[in-house]
């Protein structure tokens, strides 16, 4: 009897790669299973998405929603849950989900993304939720007609400088570097607004308060005072790939951790693809077009293994 | 006196991949100019599109609307017209377009796509606008209650043949293989169309008629008799990369004409990128989200090239 529950393809991961790959899967008629903790990823966090051709401008949940429903359309089966373990099990490979549940599959998409990266001070911890936050997108609207920092000097710091202008009175971008990194366009905006203040070169060494965030404390004085008073915290640092899933398995990772791929986007594990984020990148862009991009390869690469073997 | 006329980057080729270039350069900030004959390239020809990301259905001429306005909105400058020739001069490029007009730049993405492939049989040039086409899309609407063939095998030959139902009473697809190569999901549905019939292993000789297409010619019998009656023929048998403005200025290519790109989207000549269809392409998946992908990442490398100049 052939095992029901044996998959040609298991995606892990569902944000714009894993269900671009999905997409892909089944218009290849490929049987497969999408692994997703929270359908859409990080795109979820992007307040407002301007890049990707063919939308003007759309908030990352309502573009993920679309890609979601555009794989939902052509059948894809998701399921909400987290991959826990996964082993070669003779040919296969099977999964096991934070429920306890089994998965079999003969091919792999990694579409696991990025985790984001902590500062590790003092007071993060103790006041996660209570004025400190990593996704402005979900927190912005809680500091109205307060103060709060962004640290960080990338895309995501300044758009989430961005977003809380519509919230706080006041922002302070606080970066190590002593220029923005983020696209032009976007640095000439928080140049531009009144709200927004950007202290450059220096680091955050401790976040202080008792129920929450009350001030932090910087590593040089900014207008005489290495203390600055405020409400709230926004850590946009960037992020680390979530490959320990793919360490299991042996797959070969860069000095970044990033999952090494060659163009088809096959790791060095046959039967295991990877696809966005988590992976070394299309030129290291990582972007919704090119994370997208790497499912539709992914899902190609998936279909011509199995139709091979 | 600063040439005004100088750009910092023109962009030939305005299909999915010129202008998400050009989405993305405006991103940057980079000066910039689009040429295309045509905006929208290849796509306009697809009839429906349901494998681009975050659109579950969706004309080819409706998505490359989306994709132009989208670029237009950042602040695009696209001028349709064709780019005859190009030259180094000095450290910077020169296009002459068709009506004799001169650009400058210091960078250049080429991203002129690919042309469509001929038959190369007697008739086929005298008939071309009589019975032949290569374009469905355009021309499927004159065939109403009439019989059509198509020729090839591939998903755009699949698709044509699918379109033409809508209008033809009958259409044969004729292809040299003995198993269509169109994507699964679209080989089942042709296989299921009691309008279509599919002559495999067969070529087109000869494509005869006076003032319109009356028959064409077989390398072997179908059904009793190598010749076969009909209306219109509809050649899908692929397309060759444009590259003849490429090879002007010595960009490389591989051996089926693609430009060569290294994962920056670089070709050999320095200041010289390339996206989209007309490269050796994403694992060789020419698709509107690859051509896409292709086109953020040479603008996004174009920006790192300016920067360092």
């Amino acid at each position: 009897m052939e095992n029901e529950k044996l998959y040609d393809l298991i995606i892990i991961g569902a944000g714009a790669a894993g269900l671009t790959a999905s997409i892909y899967a089944s218009r290849y008629k490929i049987k497969h299973l999408v692994l997703g903790k929270v359908p859409g990823g990080m795109t979820l966090e992007a307040h407002k998405i301007e890049n990707y051709p063919g939308y003007k401008s759309i908030s990352g949940m309502e573009l993920m929603q679309k890609f979601q429903e555009h794989a939902k359309n052509l059948g894809a089966k998701i399921e909400q849950t987290e991959a826990a373990n996964i082993k070669k099990k003779n040919k296969e490979f099977e999964i096991t989900d934070s429920k306890n549940r089994k998965y079999q599959t003969k091919t792999l998409i990694l579409a696991l993304g990025t985790k984001r990266r902590k500062l590790n001070i003092p007071g993060e911890k103790k006041l996660l939720g209570k004025g400190v936050s990593y996704c402005a997108v979900c927190d912005a609207m809680f500091y109205k007609d307060e103060v709060v920092a962004v640290i960080g000097g990338s895309d995501a710091a300044v758009m989430a400088a961005l977003l809380l202008t519509e919230h706080a009175k006041k922002i302070y971008i606080i970066y190590r570097k002593a220029k923005l990194r983020a696209e032009p366009i976007m640095v000439e905006k928080v140049e531009a607004d009144p709200k927004i203040e950007i202290i450059y070169s220096t680091n955050v060494l401790e976040i202080k308060g008792e129920e929450k965030v009350e001030k932090i404390v910087l590593d040089r004085e900014y207008k005489g005072n290495k203390e600055l008073k405020l409400d709230g915290i926004f850590v946009e640092i960037g992020s680390t790939p979530a490959v320990s899933l793919a360490q299991k398995l042996g797959v070969e990772v860069d000095q970044e951790n990033y999952i090494k791929v060659d163009t088809y986007r096959a790791t060095n594990v046959p039967g295991v693809f990877a696809a966005g984020d988590i992976t070394s990148g299309l030129a290291k862009l990582r972007q919704i077009v090119t994370a997208a991009a790497e499912g539709a390869v992914a899902a190609t690469s998936v279909y011509d293994y199995l139709k091979t073997k």
